[in-house]
C-alpha cells in the first residue's frame, strides 16, 4: 500500500540497524533509498561490487535485489506490528545487460499479490509466503537484471 | 572432463588472481577448494556472510554458487587455451535449509551438457552458452541451496 514518506522512516531506521549487523550487506555498501511503501529503492557503489570485466558482479546484483525485496517485506511486517523472520525461498534472475556504474535496485510486490492476505494468513497460521520482484535499473530506465522471488515469513514466538 | 589434480593448479592460480581483483568476492571470503575438472568446490566463512537471523545471507549463498560455476567455466576455457569473457545469463535458486556454519559450495555442468560442444561452438562462432549447476552443501551432505544457471562465453578479440 502506498504510504506517506514520514510513516516509513521508523521502519527504515529499523532496517538500517538490521543491515548494519549483516557483514556482506555492509561490505557491498548496500544503502536504502526512497520508499513509499509500494516500492523500495536501494543503491550500492560499483567500486565495492566490480567483477573481472569492470562491470557489476552478478552475485552483487542478485544480492542487492534479494535484499531489497526482503527489506520491503520486513517493512510491511513492521508497519503491521507483526514480529516475524523472513526467508527467501526461491528466486529466478535474468541478467540482461552489464552494469558499468553504481547499482540502483527497486523492489515491489509481484503482480496479483496483496499485503492484506499475506498478513492475514501470517496472523492466522503463523506462516505465509509472498511473491516479490526487483530489478537493477540502468540510468536510462531499462532493467539490467530482474528478479522474481518468493519469501516466507514465520511469526516469532 | 575429469582431470589430474596437477593439471588444474595453473588455471586455479589464474582464477585466484581474478578473484583477488573482485572486491565482493574478497569481502565475502570466497576461497577455492578441491577441483578435479568435473567439479569445483568453494568455501566461505559464515562470519563474513551472516544475516539478521545468525545464518547465511541468501545473497551470499547465491553469490558463492554463481561464482563457483562461473569459475569452472573459466577453468575449462583456460585449459582449452581459449580467451573469452564469461557472463551469467540467468539463474534459478532454491533455498532449502538455513546454513548455520561456514559455506561449502560445489559446482558442475548440468546433466546433458558437454564441454566439447560448448568449446566447438565458441571457437566457430565466437559465442556459446552452457548450463551449469551448483549447490551449497550441509555437513551431512544435504543441499541447503541449489542453483541452475546459464553462462554465456564471448571470445576475446
Amino acid at each position: 500500500m502506498r504510504r506517506e514518506p514520514h510513516t516509513v522512516q521508523g521502519p527504515l531506521q529499523q532496517l538500517r540497524k538490521l543491515a548494519d549487523g549483516m557483514p556482506p550487506v555492509v561490505a557491498m555498501g548496500f544503502a536504502f533509498g526512497r520508499c513509499d511503501g509500494q516500492t523500495l529503492e536501494m543503491h550500492a557503489p560499483l567500486s565495492l561490487n566490480v567483477n573481472d570485466k569492470g562491470s557489476a558482479f552478478g552475485g552483487s546484483m542478485t544480492s542487492l535485489m534479494t535484499f531489497s525485496a526482503w527489506s520491503l517485506v520486513m517493512m510491511e511486517l513492521e508497519l503491521a506490528g507483526i514480529g516475524a523472520d523472513v526467508f527467501v525461498a526461491d528466486s529466478q534472475v535474468r541478467y540482461r545487460a552489464p552494469v558499468h556504474g553504481d547499482l540502483h535496485a527497486r523492489a515491489e510486490m509481484a503482480p496479483g499479490q496483496e499485503w492484506a492476505s499475506f498478513l492475514d494468513t501470517l496472523k492466522q497460521s503463523g506462516r505465509a509466503s509472498i511473491h516479490m520482484q526487483a530489478q537493477v535499473v540502468l540510468a536510462e530506465g531499462a532493467a539490467a537484471a530482474t528478479l522474481a522471488a518468493r519469501y516466507v515469513a514465520i511469526a516469532k514466538g
